[in-house]
């Protein structure tokens, strides 16, 4: 009859996130207090609101969940606009702030402008499985964007708030394993961005052997649904190719006698929770972990794709530079490929002068160092295609972190080995243009 | 080796939570990382904060919590002061939004307002036992707050913030019994605010017998620190006095056969969380739990003191009203008592407009009636110095509820009994004032 | 640093349980205490065992796991031989107990007669993982039996110990669902023996629609090991085919609506545990769950294979029954195949006057009535050569259980549906033989 | 909906086991199948039993706990006599042995003779919370016992079968601390033998400091009973004082700091699975944790109290000792107490050859060595009357326990430091008698 008081935690967070996955199939008795959305979200903010206790927002997310995408796409829109700050109280609450300007009257300029959206999102999340709700309503959101960029709005304040409550201090790091529940590790299959894991049995093969580990962030919130996640190999090598990792029927390391953790794999689970960096705590946290279990571990790094880098040849091939048409036509095998892939990690940047390889730019501001190139270490088709087979080592020194992210974020500079520097000097530069 | 993976959820949540109690006590290895709070807090929200992922923010809470208290008043005080927005900012994000009013430029607005302690308080957040040691900080500048009232824009961020971290939707509910942890039963006892908790004994005659109930909120990061809670005793009959649900040695009741549930008790935990509402949310939560476990219950009802009556009887009687007077004079036993108390709950104001009882206004604004007024009720030092001995049903009719929110919210109106609205006529007005 | 109470003693069993795995793969550090076999049984069972705590059973079981498949039977072969009663003190016993027939000379006779066999395998259980490594070594036992006839003894002594150790009071049942451990749900898949699961997604079938349960039984000391699991579909009528229930693409029914349960496929797990019978319990416990939490369902029922039917009809055939002969002729479309599967459930009985067909001893021991018999319900390869195509529906009927099985315990009386009877008297008898 | 499947395993264990606590208060619906208890057990031991699943035996547990004391007496006397084993079927099967020696003959031989209140045994516990029930109603029997030995039978049944059930490989040992479930720890303050604890902060002082452990075994069908558990303290040195440990306002130590592992209390809790040992196991398994977790501890020592000391000075003294008397007489601050517990220790031995005093018993048949002697350590009431105010310190040293286990079995060889012996042989012997 009575409970185990720990169970009952677990037990209720557990049964709320799985509520909200009824709600998205509709089964949430949807139809019970009808109504138009953005006529539902007003009652909502008002003191009803609050005397209805969850009622109302649990009935508003059944709606939500039940509409077909055109509908919700029209609601995500008249919410936007219908909930906007007032202008009016804007400038007003400027003006006696502007006359007479101490905190109070400042807070109450910054209250005047956020919008009552996030008000919104915040009583909606009181309903059980409200957290997952709000989080597919923001995929909803995302994917609407591009053909109604006044949605950015609403999209700012999901953000803002996403942010808050999925502060690291509300992350729970679990280890991933075998014994996780298959409903968990689906989603990991589902998941993972990099390496695609095939089947149960390729899944098993990375999150089995002793030399494996798989560690996911999680929400409490959102118990069976991981928000990123990292796979690990435990090697007495750093690997320059991912065939080494990845081999079928390799023998298997006792970890204790590993020296290396390669970082191999790290995907984003939550397209909902887009903006929202989880990446950067997870690498440094399993790092800390590691060195506590496995006190043989010397070297943390990262083999990593080079996403950018034949898109980025293309570009050099169609300006002139006549080793990246070389490179591009012969492919993998090509013998500048690492020298190429060298020069577009240290030099290729984007717009705001950052580089312009999304994981070079994700674990150089974490304050990695490029540590190595290595061709001929990915032939997957994507491996082929996206990055001329072509992978990257990424080296997270604990005692170099802060130095490196710091002049990372400062001007711009990329931590490199001289080896990979020496690399990139080797092959001229497209007479026209830098990057 | 492999533990289960719910399993470390909890534990991940359950030593963060504990770890805070070391940093509270000053063993979280402070002085690690020297500097000034105000210098280490602008490190933490620079860029090189990001890179030292929760080292940073555990260097200043280790740091805070090791300080003599009149230096964290020192600290709360400079903070408040060095991280508020900037005027010159605020006015440029005013103009350009003035000039072309559109939503991103009111985002920025609102950003440029929001003052940058509420980042310092997320990214603190991050550091294992974050959360309790906010909520820690947050009680020393209510501490302060009186002598220091420009510590209330920094509590004005920590209530925002709040009020989002502990959002219904992140609340579990648990029954606590006597099979709960004794680190959380010994908080039941220590917070226990209206009918006090003598010892060991009393709160298992309160937890364990069968017609007994205690349900209280907690939050996942704060997993042995219950937030709210309430007991219910379930009977065969609304209650009247105190003495007649806690007598000892009384014979418990099967569940089964109860009929009515008496919330006798609510008490908030955590002083640090003052302004974020969760009790309104467990009355009824607890009422819907209740309800689908034992259909045989029909009413829900509390029994609560009347705190405010006898300073509102010496107010009266100080203003002429010769009842008051009398009533005072006699105490518990004068006959008048339960016509005052009804006049002065259905019509002492403040200065809002709302109830001066500030416990009436928490129930008449959650929903509940007033339903019956009883002398001779709680005859405990308190119950009689404070509310004469008198006790108050406040019935919560889950049909009635949003309509009596909603008349409440509206004009005031509070919802009574006849027999209520009688006893409250009988008594003369005092000639020269209302309430 | 503290760990939760109840997670300490899941955590204990089940890295106990996980123990155990390590050393049946032979990496339990074996050579450790090295000596022959039936000297460390000899030392366990010395005054010496008690000393060394847990550490000679877990090297004697170590080695035993380490050992070639050969040497572990010649190991079992001397146990046997060295660990028996001594005679002599048999007789010693015996006869003072027949001077003088009193309590404690009958027990000190039992203590004599009992093989030292017991007591071995009792200490060995004191080893981590030991329960496991004794499921194991009684699997290489059964091995070994055919051929080496004299392990019969060592055989009763395990089925002697495991009946005790694994009484229905120490069992535990769980429901097996999409949220169930990866590492359990893979044992589910190996050892479904009737209908057998071809793949992730046919288990996830299984296991995930809300109209599907599955439910095991488990033994704390094998946290990972299900003992018994049976598998139970929810409709609405009584179905005569497999393929309803098994469909692919089948809309799903919500449980409240379902009125029968079917008991459709019941399997042990552990062969090392033959013998010791669970399936009874696992029912019957499980009818009463159902009972409680659906309290639409009227109807218990199997939906069952006759995997005796083909050898019987074969020899029937042989024996000169022409309809038998034209049966297995013609296979599951031939018309007279229920009218022969219900003679064969009723008269055909083994040396012990019990029915031939062991699932129909099995439910019929049970109480249940055999109801109903279909043709053309199981097309599988299998269904086809055993069972000719047919199957059987047994129906538990709570208020008839005990009487069906106290006369079929002392007569052999077969529970039988009037239509079923009238089914079988429709074909003429083999005039040889009755069954 | 769904429970996670590991809580599942814990509940259902829980709640059995609690179950049974509402069996032993009568409220387990006893009255349902009536009639005699001996009548019920045969039904429970033949095939009907079978059927009925658990109800028969769940109907035998409530109406046994419902009965008044005596009448539960009167019910275990006739089913010792009831179900004895049957004479003639001894015969029969010793008979069938001695004419044709085979193991098969042997096994059946046993069987005859084992009682079937065995199989009683095993078949009550079938019933949810029967093995709690069952521990209860050994402590009826036991409580019986001296006024009728003829009961002496059905003990002896209990105690193989429990030898059995409770079994170290079965039992979880788990840490008892402050965030332990109260319903445990109110146990612990009940249960502790040696050192009473006064109240529940007496209990927090012993359980919450760092430098303080206790560790409990539990088994999972007993749930919420610890079944034994020892105190331990980490200290810098050996204390000679309990005073030492207990002084209210000790400062307490950094675990990591320690030296030293004191076992200062150890208790076992349930009086009926006497005669099963466990202490044993949990010292050894204690001192293996603590290793591993606080590699700073290099001695693993008790202290102990000497109970049987003054009972022995008594008869030393009738028997003409003068020093004897002399130190009975002055008490705790004689000069002689150390010399005199010294010898009694040493040489004081029990009709088997054993040390008289039972806890040294305990610890030396453990495999420990008498280390130290103290006068004036324990000054409570208990400490004074019972052992003059001594108290030993027993070695437990990893590395000899197995050599002095050995040497005490074989022939009663006491380990014990020099410094004790010298002290023993400086008393003078009482002439007539060594012990």
């Amino acid at each position: 009859m009575n409970r185990s008081f720990l169970n009952d935690l677990l037990a209720s967070v557990a049964s709320q996130g799985r509520y909200l996955v009824d709600l998205a199939r509709g089964q949430g008795g949807g139809a019970a207090e009808g109504g138009e959305l953005p006529e539902m979200a007003r009652r909502l903010l008002s003191g009803r609101g609050e005397a209805s206790g969850t009622a109302l927002a649990r009935a508003f997310l059944a709606r939500y969940a039940g509409l077909p995408g055109a509908e919700r796409r029209q609601a995500l829109l008249a919410l936007t606009e219908a909930l906007s700050p007032d202008p009016a109280e804007v400038r007003r609450a400027y003006e006696t702030w502007a006359s007479s300007p101490d905190a109070a009257a400042l807070a109450n300029l910054a209250r005047a402008a956020e919008p009552p959206r996030q008000e919104l999102v915040r009583r909606l999340n009181r309903a059980p499985g409200g957290t997952l709700a709000l989080v597919r309503m923001r995929e909803d959101l995302l994917d609407a964007l591009p053909a109604h960029p006044e949605l950015a709005a609403f999209d700012a304040d999901f953000t803002h708030l996403f942010g808050s409550w999925f502060n690291r201090g509300f992350l729970v790091l679990r280890r991933v394993d075998w014994t996780t529940p298959a409903n968990v590790l689906e989603k990991v299959i589902a998941y993972e961005a990099v390496h695609a894991i095939e089947s149960w049995d390729d899944l098993r093969s990375r999150i089995e052997p002793p030399d494996r580990r798989c560690y996911a962030f999680f929400h409490p919130a959102l118990v069976d649904e991981p928000l990123v996640f990292v796979e690990v190999a435990l090697t007495r090598e750093t690997p320059g190719r991912i065939g080494d990792i990845l081999a079928p029927g390799r023998r298997s390391l006792a970890p204790g006698e590993a020296t290396v953790a390669v970082f191999y794999s790290i995907s984003n689970c939550q397209r909902g929770l887009a903006g929202v960096s989880f990446g950067n705590f997870l690498i440094k946290q399993v790092v800390e972990d590691l060195q506590r279990d496995l006190p043989g571990l010397r070297t943390f790094v990262t083999l990593s794709p080079v996403p950018g880098f034949a898109r980025w040849l293309q570009r050099e091939a169609d300006a002139g530079h006549p080793e990246a048409a070389a490179a591009l036509a012969a492919g993998p095998d090509h013998p500048g490929v690492t020298a190429l892939a060298a020069r577009y990690l240290l030099e290729a940047r984007g717009p705001a002068g950052r580089p312009l390889d999304p994981v070079a730019r994700f674990h150089l501001g974490n304050g990695a160092r490029l540590d190595a190139v290595h061709a001929l270490a990915d032939l997957s088709a994507k491996g082929r295609s996206a990055s001329l087979g072509a992978m990257v080592n990424y080296l997270y020194d604990p005692a170099a972190i802060e130095a490196n992210h710091e002049a990372f974020a400062s001007d711009g500079t990329v931590a490199a080995s001289p080896a990979v520097r020496r690399l990139a000097s080797v092959v001229p530069r497209t007479p026209s243009r830098v990057a």
